[in-house]
């Protein structure tokens, strides 16, 4: 089967045999994928990988040994391959299982490819009414959902969304749903007029003012964001950090202590809402694809998704 | 009067004429003093002062023009000088206020003097059963009572706190009564029979583990606290940070965002419930107290303040 094939910071069009499902997984059929900006920093040697990169997937299951009632299926999966058993796996944080592969970024193949597998608890059915182009965006939405998962949004709060790209677009849509005071920091016109589209404010990312917001959200995937962040966020106020990126930052701490900033990584979230605000149309993800390539033409892709500006390039068998 | 004075990074007696109040402060009689690491940070030059350090002491008052029936109380003060007026301070964030002066810390003469003034709205009166000695232990005991308005201490929860110097042993004995599970990495070994005698467990900050502490309180002081705190939180926990020192630190911020670590800045907190707990007999600090100096002796004071394990240090007229 033909596959993108990551390794040595270069992308290739590879063919391998495809995958062979174990009892408890399934054998997917690609139908979209979405390159990540994690795909790109990966690229760029963020952290080593050598196989199928890519994360993001729509399929129908072809196999499921386990369990034919999955076969025909549309699903969306969940990236983290847990254990079930280690001691954060018990106490309810699978995400983060000390021994967890994840698809397509850490020791597991991903979903570049005409077909991978995945185990059948990491799947989700996708309700017919959302089509593969919203329901592709399914885990970079739950990722936007697990900052209200982790911080309260309260309606009077003001909240700066820094970024106004791949995620910072499905950020904002998210917290926009709560009605609290949103603005996003964004550069490019296009990325303005979404938000615009969406009735979300949008601002120069000069134009951020000092110690305003309750609530800010990096997600511009430089550390600069984060400068930017400290520089916009009141006292006491916190910062979500979404941006991942290779290399050390420089923090002058004692000022966020004296200012009392609270700081939240911010990772991977919960696909359930993230479905569910696909399927009531409460976010509508489609006008972020930018382009489409056939796997064939993966490195055209990559080229085009590391763009400045450009939103989702989206991979198809 | 006779005050210590902080200037280019040096300490010495001075003579100085005592300040007069306005309508709305007090003039106060220092009873006690204590010196606090961020004493020892601004003459090390964490942050440019010049004038009457020291900002942890018991008084009485001896002159309140605005209200007298203050004059002969015994009282411990709030360090923050706010505006009232600001964004902060309507938004009920006085210890924020965008203007404010910080006794003995930043554009307002200290309390290391037989005599200074503090707004009559700082002012708290100590309980006739608390003693000095216990009493001046007031403003960083309410510092280590910050930490549980910032987050929820669950009994359930592993709590480490680094560092178990004078503000370590007093956030140690505050959380203590929670009912957590608490270790305090200690370095020293009387600081670890201190901490024994409250029936709190210390290791070595060699022996402590990785990844799993619920809460990580870092009040080493040191950049290196930060680095064992971040060490032993578990994914998805939370490092309380209390110390400040001069200069930035690097921090790998892309696995604090894959581990969903929380970092919450702490500083100044409620004096109501540090005299409580010291009115209740529920910390007593007396036992954190290694020496006392004239002022007269103050340059001696500091020396002995700085040397490594060293506890409260206090000061009197």
């Amino acid at each position: 089967m033909e596959c993108l094939w990551l390794e040595d910071q270069k992308i290739s069009v590879k063919n391998v045999p495809p995958p062979t499902p174990t009892k408890e997984e399934a054998l997917i059929r690609l139908l979209l994928a979405g390159i990540c900006r994690t795909d790109i920093e990966m690229l760029k040697g963020y952290r080593p990988f050598s196989g199928v990169p890519g994360h993001e997937f729509v399929g129908e299951v072809m196999h499921a040994p386990g369990d034919s009632s999955w076969e025909g299926k549309r699903v969306v999966g969940e990236i983290n391959l847990s254990c079930g058993e280690c001691t954060q796996c018990r106490k309810g944080r699978p995400n983060h299982c000390e021994i967890r592969t994840v698809l397509g970024i850490a020791d597991r193949d991903g979903v570049f490819a005409e077909s991978f597998t995945l185990p059948l608890a990491n799947l989700h059915q996708v309700p017919l009414s959302v089509p593969d182009e919203a329901a592709v965006f399914t885990e970079p939405l739950a990722a936007a959902c697990q900052i209200l998962e982790q911080v309260r949004i309260r309606t009077t709060d003001v909240v700066l969304v820094i970024g106004a790209g791949k995620l910072g677009q499905l950020i904002a849509r998210a917290l926009h749903r709560t009605g609290c005071a949103l603005q996003v920091a964004a550069k490019h016109a296009r990325q303005k007029q979404l938000l615009a589209d969406c009735g979300i404010a949008a601002i120069e990312p000069g134009q951020v003012s000092t110690g305003y917001a309750d609530l800010v959200v990096e997600a511009s995937g430089t550390p600069e964001g984060l400068d930017l962040a400290r520089k916009a966020v009141r006292p006491q106020g916190t910062i979500v950090l979404k941006s991942t990126y290779s290399g050390a930052k420089d923090l002058d701490l004692s000022s966020w202590v004296v200012d009392e900033i609270t700081l939240v990584g911010s990772r991977c979230g919960p696909f359930t809402p993230a479905l569910r605000l696909l399927e009531k149309s409460l976010v509508d993800p489609i006008p972020l694809v930018e382009a489409r390539y056939p796997l064939s033409k993966g490195d055209r892709a990559f080229e085009q998704a590391q763009k400045p500006g450009v939103l989702k390039v989206l991979l198809h068998p």
